[in-house]
């Protein structure tokens, strides 16, 4: 399954993303004031029912715009509204949609809706593939992060006690809806964590793009539309440029997790939730630039040129100490029960170049100096509100 | 994705049935005494880890005989021991397989091997599905009503307190063996409960095997080798002529529904586990068989020869009351939430003649008449142990 042809459509107003997969291709759509749009939704699946999943932060923005667009085309919307943040991302709460649509009688041909960032993405896309062995869905990110990181990749999931993302599923949206005006409400800390995510596309893919970035990171916090509607759509371009060469995550999909390895030890270690995943992202991949360094793949300029964007987007460039007594065994352990590695072998994803990813293990001495340099004692989330 | 050929290899000891799905083509094999073999499983996908997940009532037969046929291909395996029953077909018991998986580290190239009934193939399935979005895994069905059903298919599941088999996958195993073997262990009621499974391809697709079944019923009851290697083999091949033509459930597989509406809402309506699945489809059957007789499709003589062979096969004929003041009401609301409704609207596999089903609904009025005929008060499981 490849993506054959990305076909982008610009206008001032609007630009969509085609994902070819086949029987399973999808158009991203991304623009300003989208959700209260009725035409936005037109090509989406009929069905009796269509059922709102959001959060308890999200709904009173824009559930009931997102219900008054649905309106005309379902005969029943009903809303599921879940506890907000990623330490909700359990089974728990995923009961919650199938008690919803279960108690509403709802078939094989309902419609889900996920209005929320990427835990809302993940939570639905999970419970669309699962109900009745699956029921069609549509993407409605609301953060930065989610419209450049869950619109593309069929990834699903919720997390288990004993790591993130653990239980899921590859499944694939109906259409994504990024509607650039819903960031407006988001909080800066948000907006800079979404950075994190598009920073990665440079390093791994674009160096252009990495160079458009430096240029625009004040006017990308500042919100400007154009703005973010471009790195949105370069964003998503690069991912399903890479996800259509490797749907299933076998090979070169890895190195979209650039950042991830180092980022998910710090996610996991200081508790879901306490750092925002573009905020681990972040210091992952200063320390992954480090690495790369230290292995002789790219120069110390190159890291210290992608330290200051991180920097200059508003997130950390530093890693949490996850132990005081053992700081590197900590990250060590954590990366070893991550999903990408192999029998116990950590696979990190480094730059072999400005502009360029590889895929390799890094010894573990060297690994640990990287944690040593990287690390600070009280480094928490230095954005400014 | 169809099944383009089904290519039967047949011998004195082993027959083998190829479902062609394109990438995801597996094989059934069928035979006795494949489990303690090693042979079988060559072909198995190569991981470091697997694990064996079972039940407490069949970890004692067979699990180590799996276990050693595994050992000289995999470096670590894992037996995982569930709960035995339909009651613990749900989330709790789903989450023991996770938890043993990342206790041990399991990566996402561990194969899993469901070795037990229905309930631990479905769930060892959606397990496979989901853990890290997706490994590989093994059907070795030790009941013959799993044999049959759950060989071909590709469909896992765990219940919700509304509703069975509300939240799953279409997933496909890499291998199905079934050891004929492994059903001289198998109590009576439970070979009589496949048998209802078994008898369900007559009507819908073949009455040429009905007649053998007619002429076998007896051989099969006393565990002949021979004949359970057919009826299964039969089994299997209608069952994966019907879904090649439609992998997803779309239309006609809903055929293989045959005597499921009823027998869903008798299990549904007992709680599950009280009747067993074949047993509610046997008794379903005969319902279904009446409501086709009243709607015209078949003759009397028809719905006689069914039940006569469901009587033979030790299994219900009738439905249970499933409540006293208002029976056919009872059924009604059990059917209106099955996966397999459309917007409350009930479908109904029927008999269009002998040999040919056909989905359609039917006015309540007739259903409860048919409701009402084929229930008793008291209607047990009468399989004679």
């Amino acid at each position: 399954m490849f993506v054959k042809t990305i076909a982008v459509t610009e206008s001032e107003q609007c630009q969509t993303v085609h994902i070819d997969l086949g029987e399973r291709s999808y158009p991203i759509v991304i623009a300003a004031g989208l959700i209260e749009q009725a035409a936005t939704f037109a090509a989406c699946p009929n069905a009796a029912q269509a059922v709102i999943v959001t959060n308890t932060t999200v709904q009173p923005l824009y559930a009931a715009q997102l219900k008054a667009a649905l309106q005309s085309k379902y005969g029943q919307v009903h809303t599921v509204v879940l506890p907000d943040g990623e330490a909700h991302k359990d089974w728990v709460t995923l009961n919650l949609i199938f008690d919803g649509m279960l108690a509403n009688g709802c078939d094989r041909k309902t419609v889900l809706f996920a209005l929320g960032g990427g835990v809302i993405g993940d939570m639905t896309g999970f419970a669309a593939a699962s109900y009745m062995r699956g029921v069609p869905f549509v993407q409605v990110p609301t953060t930065l992060l989610s419209q450049v990181d869950s619109s593309v990749g069929g990834k699903t999931a919720i997390n288990h006690p004993l790591g993130k993302n653990m239980i899921g599923a590859f499944y694939q949206p109906q259409l994504v809806v990024c509607d650039v005006a819903s960031l407006n409400t988001l909080p800066a800390r948000e907006i800079a964590a979404g950075l994190g995510e598009i920073i990665k596309y440079g390093p791994i893919a674009d160096m252009n793009f990495f160079t458009w970035l430096e240029e625009h990171v004040d006017a990308l916090r500042q919100r400007d539309r154009g703005a973010l509607m471009h790195a949105v759509q370069r964003s998503v371009e690069i991912k399903a440029w890479v996800v259509g060469q490797d749907e299933k995550e076998a090979g070169l999909r890895a190195i979209l997790n650039f950042g991830h390895t180092f980022g998910h030890a710090i996610e996991a270690g200081m508790g879901y939730g306490n750092w925002l995943h573009g905020e681990g992202v972040a210091a992952g991949m200063v320390m992954a630039a480090h690495l790369s360094q230290r292995l002789g793949l790219v120069d110390v300029e190159f890291v210290q040129r992608l330290t200051r964007l991180i920097e200059r987007a508003g997130l950390p460039t530093r890693g949490a100490v996850l132990d005081a007594a053992d700081n590197a065994g900590a990250y060590l352990e954590h990366m070893r029960v991550d999903k990408k590695a192999e029998a116990g072998a950590i696979r990190f994803v480094l730059i072999d170049g400005p502009g360029k990813a590889v895929v390799r293990s890094a010894p573990d001495a060297l690994v640990r100096e990287v944690i040593d340099l990287c690390c600070s004692q009280g480094v928490g989330i230095q954005v400014a509100e």
